[in-house]
């Protein structure tokens, strides 16, 4: 049994890590650290986990996650890792990282986009970007896994196979995502994220510069092996999970919706989480929510010379929680899937 | 290895069964009826299941389920159990139905309220009302347990360690329930259920006249030793799932929020799925989503005499597919438990 | 041409109150308080306000406000209207206030209920409670109107034509109310109103202690001639706008669903925003969105021996600034209808 | 005062047409006709107007619509006013049209699309597509208009100003569009438009083949000179109202943000319901709610030389009830904003 940590466990991802955990058949959750809630059940953060069996709430320490945990999840905000990582490394334990501290190959990319100090480029070295479906050996062997972003994680899945197959101009590339308020996580007491304000309400935010953009660039150009450029504009739905990333390219020579989604079906052949639709389907994010499925559809829009990648994923599951844990399951050696077989919670 | 029958699947209450059944680690899904869906997968009705195992949908039918599985679920409208349950309780197999059908000890309560024929007194006579919480001992002594209504459920749980201790006046209790939209199923296809009519709104319906009121009162009354009266009215809140159940009642003396809390947590002592809150906590559905938890909270007002007592539950699971697999798991010997761990979603 | 202030325009009532009154065919937005947006226009607290034509804001004060306006809408929190509309008045102004300071005949119960220093006797002599469809008359020829809480005006209009005709029992009134969530203001930023902890959730709150249960005790008291105490639960909703309040009574005598209806439409007669339903009908909150309407549906419980009352409100017009319009409309002598004519928004 | 109809007033367009009439300065509701409501109030269809003055329903007829009203707005399904128009015109009526039949320049398209006959080539002719605020001087001139679907008002409003200028490469227009649910009408009884399915929800429908690509395509053509292609992808979005346009294209050379702000702000000088917003600022649906505005974003993204323009609506005012309208006040010589001036409901 895989002793685990959890620290930052009062946030929406930190949360529904612990729900996942405590049903996870090879994992026992032995240190939960909340500065917030320190002392306390965690059933003081989430009611819905009343019930249920977890340690109490420590204020976080590196000494102590190391002594109780073998892999500890670090959800916190941007920042934090690139001091408290480190510790538990040393102590030879293994981390998963929720905030974007270790994503970025070039630490520059990071500061840029983030004005926060880069770790050190020798523990970015060391560090492996944790999406399963594109870089499982790489996650197989390390201690140190950056778990994607949200947005990132849509967007790459959905148009991955096109770009290993050169089938689009990677000049083209536009990423036009939606995505549930929960992704907004639990701490921002501010007027923008009030119910009243949400409610019936659709709206984009951080057109052309959100800082996902650079992730799905560098996950993209890796794929593509040449640098890739995309638009990619990020909206806020008035709904709590799931992110649905609709994605548009234009196609490099003739290409049939029914042939592209065999070769998706192929590439995905092996990934358990990615459900490739028929023809005339396409993802709803309900279907997935509470769930780490990815649901992927597409068309080729003959009129346009165009094809249209629509995914669908539960922005704190594949997006944070669960693909934590997926990714704990490859670096442990336990089977993909362990823990994570439960279907979405419909309607 | 339980084999488990599902007749009705492609409602919500059925998919909500499958889902359940899934993750149940000695149950399996041997047979799923469904007229709808015959010859294709349950995927087809719900594609939040696609990656899931279960058998293609077939048409109901009482010997193929007999013959399939142990034990069958009946998920299907009104009147329809009457005529099926009888074929697999005689091929000696189990049966846990959702109708209304067998709940009533009285037959011609169920006559007078669904304008249906009532099963025959012999079959109403082995039937057992299954509220675990309430009728353990004879769920497992039987082979037709008849699934409580997802009102009953948070009513019945509310108000019992309050009439069986006799702290209230029976005649004053008002039971004024808030159900999330999904309580009128799959099918209802009207204007009244599409979505540009609910979201947003607010509305009371079947004031004083909802057939789940004489369910109630036949519980209540089984409680307090006589007969229970009471005003129930039923309200369509704009959200999915979840059932909050607000009642009022007079107190027989004088009694003090924290006794009574005590008190409820002394009754509830050996229901897994019942936690009563502490004093001023009170239940959101939200908490109990997904899973089959009942919250509940309660104050005494003493400037009016009366206690409040609040309940919480998700109406799919605790109100209807949850409390289907604890009955199942009562009526097998199974832990109580078994397949129902996982926490609620949340957010 | 009536000159109008607005002291308090960011909040939601302050920004429904300016919506209303650009549209008003009598009076003209002269003066426009906000300690927020001072120096700016309010269409940067309100974009819904672009291309509307309203003054620029300005750091509230009673002597600007004096000079530029002849009636001053107060719609700040509690406390605020204290000190500030006595200046007013004995500059000859008359006022509406938001606000519950003025709410009271009895200084010591608003003391006790809001651990606030009531005003002086002498003014709270002067107030006149602003619900138009009991007090019309005493509005009229007053210059400090307390304008009603949202949660007693949808009681109170529910449950005054069963007292005023000695048709219940004043002891047995139970008053549940389920609220959208824009009657927490816009102002609270705390954990408790983010969109992802509201959104598909639904609890009760302060239930027994909430501080609009003296305010409808008051006005029904005033009614039945005798004190009344109700049990009052008030609900947050998953949806911005609407209240609707479900009241439960023991009938003094027999009565039947129909005589109470033309006996409540009788007493409405003449009150041009209340809308009784016929019988089996119910009010829903959505109809009533963006009016100033009332609408109430009832129903006898021949079983119970109880009337049920339901009314629905728009939170933020009948329970806000259409009611406030509407006594500014009374006290100064215009029709009652002025600037709220429009239908409610559906869907 | 003008006399008007209304034929198809149940559906949501219709009702909300009503809505905005009822309060119109300058007309009248002489004719209200509706199959599903005849000989009742329109109250009966839209309890959200009761307290109204409208006609009661008639079964439509184009005599007695001719005999009661100088102008007709028909608001039914696609393929009936091609019969219904032609009658009124030739009584020397105008007509406002909701339908797609008059859209279209080239009857071929319409059957193409539309699988319906095409009005013929001299109604075809006397047509004008109805979008104010790029053929006001046609609309004035016309008795019969066309009023625009939802979504290309959306989008043509979002991209008129840079094809004008020749700004963009046409051939690389991406129009992703977020729809409320309202857009489906208010008469598909089908499982896809149930509350339970769609709330929490959201997914794309249609892409590459909705009805309403060639409707903007047309327009942008005409506006370009040249023939535009764009890809077009609507989704369904769990609000009510609003609709939000994402639209993208490759600068055709050098631009800045402000510049092209400051060019929509001239292009739209004289559009009193379009506003720009200024750097850094985005729509938002709900800023719309209920009024005819549409509000306008955009922002030059340096990385990929792409231009992002949002653009919000209310999908039943400037999308459909409101436009008409305001299509009848400019073919009748009113003030163009008479009746329409009311700020949007917020929040």
């Amino acid at each position: 049994m895989l002793r685990i940590g959890v620290v930052g466990a009062s946030g929406y991802a930190g949360g529904e890590l612990i729900r996942i955990l405590l049903g996870h058949p090879e994992a026992r959750l032995t240190y939960v650290g909340s500065e917030t809630y320190k002392g306390q059940s965690i059933a003081k953060a989430f009611p819905s986990l009343h019930g249920s069996d977890a340690p109490v709430c420590e204020s976080p320490d590196a000494g102590a996650a190391a002594e109780k945990a073998d892999l500890v999840f670090l959800a916190q905000r941007n920042g934090w890792a690139t001091q408290f990582a480190p510790k538990l490394l040393s102590a030879g334990k293994s981390v998963v990282d929720f905030s974007a501290d270790f994503r970025f190959r070039d630490g520059a990319v990071f500061q840029k986009w983030y004005k926060l100090d880069s770790p050190s480029a020798e523990i970015l070295k060391s560090a492996v970007y944790g999406l399963p479906e594109t870089r499982a050996d790489e996650i197989k062997c390390s201690s140190l896994v950056a778990n994607p972003g949200c947005y990132p994680t849509g967007a790459i899945l959905a148009l991955t196979p096109l770009l290993a197959n050169r089938l689009i101009d990677p000049s083209t590339i536009i990423v036009d995502s939606k995505s549930g308020v929960s992704g907004a996580g639990r701490s921002k007491f501010e007027l923008g994220y009030l119910f009243s304000e949400l409610e019936g309400n659709l709206k984009p935010y951080n057109i052309g510069v959100h800082r996902h953009t650079p992730e799905i660039e560098q996950e993209l150009s890796a794929v593509a092996g040449s640098p890739v450029t995309v638009s990619f504009t990020p909206h806020l739905v008035p709904m709590v999970r799931g992110i649905l990333t609709t994605t548009y390219a234009s196609l490099a020579g003739q290409a049939e919706t029914a042939s592209l989604i065999d070769l998706y079906r192929d590439f995905y052949a092996k990934a358990p989480f990615v459900v490739v639709f028929g023809e005339g389907e396409y993802p709803a994010t309900k279907n997935t929510q509470g769930s780490n499925y990815c649901h992927i559809g597409l068309k080729v829009d003959d009129r346009t010379g165009r094809v249209v990648v629509v995914s669908a994923i539960d922005n704190l599951v594949k997006g944070a929680a669960g693909q934590a844990v997926q990714n704990m399951n490859i670096m442990c050696g336990l089977d993909e899937r362990a823990g994570l077989g439960s279907a979405a919670l419909y309607p």
